[in-house]
């Protein structure tokens, strides 16, 4: 293998691709970044065998040329020596050349680094995808759905399949949901280009929250593709693989209560900041608990740290109907929530202080969020 | 206590006392910010008892009112409260009321905090200095000294005084010097304003290295004391006191080798990126060495790690005079003898392969580094 490539451009390909390598693998091989050579360019590989990102760099793009490749070919590099040997590189072109033995040369400038690699014939191959079935999404609508729930999906691993995310298409609408069984988040689009078939898939949250630090802010489309146990993400020059957790995500649904007794209307900075200035004493006690309570006009939130001191707020309710309602729950879910809210103002709608309450920006139904109350009263 | 401020001061102030608390401290109050109010202004106070910090807020500045001060008094505050509770009020303005239980309202906007204090009087006393003796230097040259010298410091307990950097006065001089017993940074100045006396103390590190943070780059007066075991900063509106080291500095000054064998002028940037590259693979082997080998008109930087792979680099030398060289040093107290020289051009003085050699700006003899390198050829 012998080729000479764009530093900046072999530099990014090398950080897509990283953020799928762990240090903490069982498998040695995975500590490395799989480079091979076409006569079409470059293609980079990282995996932890949950996430698998392959990073394509193409010879030319229009009539400008990004690598030259003079001998095709295969090898695997240690990838944090790899990355940060490649950022360091004094001039803009690298010449890349391995030897038989697995060596790799790398030049530029008066540098010359010579690196141990690996073979690259054991490095694990990729899932196999039939893309018969893929369909498009914007990118910036995937990561929109990602940052709007996967927040909210489990850390503990009592119940694995709550540490992902239900992706649900069913009559061209794609529901996306996450739960910790303390609070749970929605949304809904019936964007173009979402299938006519069913799919229901849960995909584990900690790739979501890699493939969205991928994707980038634009509208270019993101081809997906799920099959029963992997789902692909692939835009430009990038292929995005998760494996798909095992089971049946629960019935969430149901949980969604249809009626309410309270509904208040708030502007949601005025509000989330109110909230967050009320946690500040309540980290100090059980859970980061406070209190808020409905009465015509306003909503005072509330936090009391018997050792610190304590804090009230008053803020304006937009509108407010129903019961007066006094009512506890975790500073932190509230805020998780409304920052995933986009919207100037939010409805919140009860049905009494120990039932699970809802978030959704006013006049907005793809988004819910939902809270469980702490009971303090 | 009664007042009302400007919450953008307020905070500034907090931030330039929260740099003296410690959260690990035994004596309990010292968790806490002293605030007093008198009919000048607000004075806010944080010490770890080692570094001391005093911030003062003025009532008015100029025409402009900054502070209403209604009642005079005092109460010491958590600070790590204090200052997370004023940052995120809502209002510019804060209203601050003490109770005679030591408890404080804040209120700003409509949100009301109760905070629990404690008796300002049971706050330790800062040291009483006498400021007869006091000398200025502008802020970024004190910066400066600092910043040259204050990452050679031990960070080893073994020899206490070497945790600090000695400032000696003499004849109208200043030379600040730091030495872990590795390696040695000095610099000298003969700025106006040094007084005539003799000083020679040893200020912490650490207490060197929260003033720089303190201290802002214009060339505003800071005003030094300095007594048998205090040293005291004064610029605008902050008193910084530090405790000295005890103990008697170790001369250095037959350290530094006054002929050399080999002298070699580089392009700083070039020499320090070359180096940098090459303790890539040298930060696996032992103590991060790299090897140097002079030539005529060039240095070879040099590093191996059998595991990962080995680095060479040719930097062309500006001039080279004496013997040829080989020889080993940590890159990284290279890299930070380095970053540390001012200069875009260096000359580094060798007189063998087991001798510490010095480096110096070119045609600037206030900075010199010196380097004990490592046996390894």
């Amino acid at each position: 293998m012998k080729f000479s490539i764009q530093k900046d451009r072999l530099s990014a390909g090398i950080q897509d691709v990283l953020k799928a390598v762990s240090s903490r693998t069982t498998i040695p091989i995975l500590t490395g970044i799989k480079i091979h050579a076409s006569d079409e360019g470059i293609t980079l590989t990282g995996s932890d065998s949950d996430i698998s990102i392959e990073s394509f760099i193409p010879s030319e793009e229009g009539d400008v040329s990004i690598a030259t490749i003079e001998e095709t070919g295969g090898v695997v590099l240690n990838a944090r020596f790899f990355n940060e040997i490649v950022r360091k590189l004094p001039a803009s072109t690298i010449e890349f050349e391995t030897s038989d033995s697995f060596q790799a040369i790398i030049r530029s400038g008066h540098a010359e680094f010579s690196l141990n690699g690996q073979d690259a014939d054991e490095y694990p191959h990729l899932p196999q995808i039939d893309d018969q079935n893929a369909f498009k999404l914007p990118a910036d609508l995937v990561k929109t759905l990602i940052r709007q729930t996967v927040f909210a999906v489990s850390t503990s691993e009592t119940r694995p399949i709550l540490t992902g995310v239900n992706w649900k298409i069913e009559n061209g609408t794609l529901i996306c949901t996450a739960t910790d069984s303390h609070r749970l988040a929605l949304r809904k689009t019936t964007a173009d280009g979402l299938p006519e078939g069913e799919y229901n898939v849960v995909i584990p949250g900690k790739s979501l929250t890699e493939l969205s630090k991928i994707l980038d802010d634009s509208n270019e489309p993101v081809e997906i593709v799920m099959t029963e146990n992997q789902v692909l993400f692939r835009s430009k020059h990038v292929l995005f693989f998760s494996r798909l957790l095992d089971g049946n995500y629960p019935d969430t649904s149901r949980l969604i209560p249809d009626e309410h007794k309270t509904k208040i209307d708030l502007n949601t900075k005025e509000y989330l900041q109110a909230v967050d200035r009320a946690s500040l004493l309540a980290r100090e006690g059980r859970n980061n608990v406070v209190k808020m309570s409905s009465d015509a006009g306003t909503v005072e939130i509330s936090s009391n740290s018997p050792e610190i001191g304590k804090v009230t707020e008053q803020v304006s309710s937009l509108s407010s109907e129903g019961e007066e309602l006094k009512i506890s729950f975790s500073a932190k879910y509230m805020m998780d929530a409304l920052k995933a809210i986009e919207g100037t103002e939010i409805e919140i709608q009860f049905t009494g202080a120990m039932r699970p309450f809802v978030i959704r920006p006013l006049h907005d139904d793809s988004t819910l969020q939902l809270i469980l109350p702490v009971r303090t009263y």
